[in-house]
């Protein structure tokens, strides 16, 4: 039987590991930059999307070869970066204007807005070098993040919620920006997880389906988690609440919805093998009973 | 005997007709930042780094296969989105505050600050999206540009940039400055044509020595242009002089230096077939002799 927490822990610290074997010194000149790119990724937060990644390519085989057991890695780690480059812009004084992150200064707070600004230009380039030198499958993988973080992904998503901004937004406008802002990344992870570690296409797809339904129900919880703490922890009180899928469902049609997406999450793990799909199966869980 | 003038006007309309070919349309959700990106992208200036990665691809082989032409065009065009997308968040008022580009507004002047930043963001997405999908050496190009752009390479010299600012700089700070600011685009281009066009390691080296050579060319003769002409058309007046390599050497020596690294960029190109790099050799006598 899984403990998931022993498990997730475990993999935590392993990403945390490989993210500071492998990003540039912080002495590396300019030495503000590449200090000011650590600052941004350590400490880290729950690393759920490159833990997802290597969830994925885990229910694939029993016997991962070394060069998917990188090329796996090598995602795992361009997600962490990439979205903690959207994290790193999106606090900005132009954007979203927040002074704390994980109850730490923000990196325009604490290195100031250029450097902030070059921070995230410099996560995102760093991504695609990773992914580039991937063993297997490095083109293919660029491709998935490439879309999923462009003008039609996370993107396309963070221009759509400052739009909204101050207005009254139709259940189409959230489920836009939700399935953009959060979901592509979550179905990016599980496909490129699943990419690196040579899935079938009916494996593919599972992760696929996976990814999404888990994608949606997370942004939902968080919504819910956000709504019983207006003001929550480390962001500055009086900034209108975040975009949530509550101003255009109750709290019992949200829960009904988060139901739902779990179930059909463990109907797409349902077509992978029933030993490996325990840690998916688990996060799944771990879901719907979120505190934080 | 190559006219210089066409040659580049015939490169220039047709990198601009596959870029508007490939962009999305400005009406695809977000319309506000398919449109921002198109903004920032036409007209363009002298599209110069995919004038050269084209270039550079043509010079390897007499019959360029209908594969190598599709990678070798989606890197000059990823070289031309990842440059806009530095000038974008170069402009931005957290960095040099420019409000004129090319004579227009800037992109945030024109569509706000944040989605300055979000041009910029799915712009260098973009880049890495359409390398990710070459017929050829996918991976490769993507680690090139990926690299060129990233906290080692045009990132690291923006930031440097930043900090030398109001200071005296030494030689070595300005040379830092301009060879990942403004020389690692420019041997990435041709270095990158190369790889699409199949280069012998021989041709690889030659075009990796010229696209250095031209891009400090380059830089010098920006600096001396600059000299010329000390409030740039479509600046703002009242602005800090940009870091030039005149304040650590003559405008004799800047010549010479010129003179020398033109030299060398001959020398680069005497390895490759006398007809086939007519074009670059036409591109480095337009240096010493450039206006704009």
């Amino acid at each position: 039987m899984l403990d998931l927490d022993t498990y997730l822990r475990k993999q935590r610290d392993q990403i945390d590991r490989e993210l500071d074997r492998r990003l540039p010194a912080a002495s590396t000149r300019p030495a503000v930059l590449h200090t000011a790119m650590r600052y941004s990724l350590f400490p880290g937060g729950k690393r759920l999307r490159p833990i997802l990644c290597l969830a994925a390519a885990e229910t694939v085989s029993a016997a991962l070869s070394p060069a998917a057991r990188e090329s796996a890695m090598r995602a795992a780690l361009a997600l962490e970066i990439l979205h903690t480059y959207t994290l790193v812009h999106d606090d900005l004084p132009c954007m979203d204007d927040d002074a704390l992150r994980r109850g730490r200064p923000t990196v325009h707070v604490a290195y100031g807005e250029a450097n902030a600004v070059l921070v995230g230009d410099a996560l995102q380039a760093l991504a695609f070098a990773w992914l580039a030198g991937a063993p297997e499958d490095g083109a293919q993988l660029v491709a998935e993040l490439a879309i999923a973080a462009g003008s039609q992904g996370v993107v396309g998503g963070q221009v759509e919620d400052i739009a909204a901004a101050g207005k009254t937004p139709t259940a189409e406008t959230v489920a836009f920006i939700h399935q953009h802002k959060t979901g592509d990344l979550f179905r990016a992870a599980t496909r490129m997880g699943a990419i690196a570690a040579g899935a079938s296409p009916t494996q593919l797809d599972a992760l696929t389906r996976y990814g999404d339904a888990l994608g949606a129900a997370f942004q939902i919880t968080d919504d819910l988690l956000d709504a019983g703490d207006p003001v929550s922890a480390g962001s500055a009180p009086a900034r209108p609440p975040p975009l949530s899928c509550l101003s255009v469902m109750t709290v019992d049609e949200a829960q009904d919805q988060v139901r739902k997406l779990l179930q059909a999450a463990d109907q797409a793990l349902a077509e992978l093998d029933a030993i490996r799909r325990a840690p998916l199966a688990g996060i799944a869980r771990g879901i719907k009973d979120r505190k934080t």
